[in-house]
């Protein structure tokens, strides 16, 4: 594709993680010229073998020419900036981000930032660190903007031309709906996924364990996946959307105590039913 | 595979869905004689035309001949079998069965057969049905048999050759070990996949269902796709295997309201570390 004359003459990216390099990678593809900022020397010197942006730094200087900037940067960090970071970024610049949860950086940066674009492109693998980012990562993602009031319409659309140019899906959504989605569709799965983990767990001294293990196969395998995924990035979704979090484990364990009963009470027709239901919504969401 | 002096002249298989065909289709190529028993005529025409066994019949005498007999029943009809069925076994017959619980049916049928080794190979697929049985279903697949006490050691040894000549790895157990077993990594995770997916239900109203379901990808997917599964198979799990898994659901709820007071607290730490060890878990049992 094509830079347009309006497009940023300069895009500053903050971490070349996974998500920021594989930024670097397809902005420098697509013609932009793109700066990045990394924390460590180590971690430059890496990025620089890769060719994760054409000017790579541990200088928040870096980012004086740029006008957009991207923060790839972990949650926490992203939620508890420093100082410098903030004096780097400068006044007419567009700054956006790409947080897996909206409310509190909105928040936070709407405050910090006049022309800040809450965003979050939704690609990720289980790769990590500076060695992990790569081509096309967000191609046929989708990549939600939740914009409040105080958002720059100009702003907003530079971000929209931007991710649409790496080939995603543009949604976008109140930040509170955002979060909520998420809790539902990627942080409670990885709850009860994990807990369904420590249940086998505790037969760990039986002959039930063993024999468990020798049965396991792909429903197992399936249910469990994102339970034994990346135990930092299970703990930020826990730590930075918790209440969205509790809020879908209220409705679950309800659901699941439902279920339960029908056991107890030998309820068969209402479990057949409910599980037809299920697999009715299921089937409705991934049209198959 | 040859067909050894001391198999068995003529096996019969009652009943040719998924587990009764694919028996017959590699049974035949065994170089077995086959005799299949199904319910309806229609049944059995299909089945002719798949050639799933070398005599299809709805006649209960196509049994008399066979030396062993596998009752590839429903495990509902496997508790409640019909008189007619019962009386059409060969006394001196070997009888064993695919029955994916195995404590009733050790219960009932030892009672009903001298011959009878309670067996349960674990292949499946999401097909049912007489159009569903294909070849190769079982390599490679555990064939678990529960014998108790009272089991005939040579009748024992009879299924196990059959089991290892289809490719299958011959584990034996408890029938109760089988049972807790099989609840913890086969019926728990359904019960925990559709009560997430009547989580994501109770929003159906909401701007959360749709945003939910545009962002739902692979974890989702992946987390949910038991709890969308057949609910016929479903329901039986549950009803036919419902004390142990209400025992797994009752430690499965303690390890979830772990969780949650932790997130409640914020617990981080022990968030983090519980999450290091149900990946360490999952990676030994997967060996990845």
């Amino acid at each position: 594709m094509e830079q347009k004359r309006s497009s940023p003459n300069c895009i500053g990216i903050v971490g070349l993680g996974l998500i920021g390099g594989s930024l670097g990678l397809d902005l420098q593809s697509l013609g932009f010229q793109v700066h990045g900022l990394v924390h460590r020397s180590s971690s430059a010197e890496k990025a620089k073998k890769r060719q994760l942006a054409h000017i790579i730094s541990t200088d928040f200087e870096t980012l004086a020419k740029c006008d957009l900037i991207i923060l790839a940067l972990p949650i926490k960090e992203l939620l508890k900036p420093s100082q410098e970071l903030i004096n780097a970024l400068p006044k007419s610049a567009i700054i956006t981000d790409v947080g897996s949860v909206k409310e509190p950086v909105l928040k936070l940066w709407s405050k910090l930032h006049q022309n800040f674009v809450p965003s979050h492109p939704m690609a990720g693998t289980t790769d990590s660190g500076v060695e992990a980012g790569r081509p096309k990562l967000f191609r046929n993602r989708p990549w939600i903007a939740t914009r409040d009031k105080n958002t720059s319409p100009k702003a907003l659309k530079k971000v929209e031309e931007l991710a649409v140019a790496l080939g995603s899906r543009w949604i976008t959504a109140e930040a509170e709906t955002h979060d909520q989605a998420v809790a539902l569709i990627s942080h409670l799965p990885v709850l009860i996924s994990a807990a369904l983990i420590k249940t086998l767990e505790t037969e760990k001294n039986s002959s039930v364990f063993n024999l468990a293990k020798a049965l396991a196969s792909s429903g197992f395998a399936d249910t469990t996946r994102v339970g034994g995924g990346n135990p930092n990035l299970g703990t930020a979704m826990m730590a930075n959307n918790s209440s969205a979090i509790i809020r879908g484990l209220t409705s679950y364990n309800h659901n699941l105590q439902e279920f339960e009963e029908d056991i107890v009470n030998k309820n068969w027709n209402r479990i057949q039913k409910e599980l037809e239901q299920t697999q009715s919504i299921r089937k409705d969401i991934f049209n198959n």
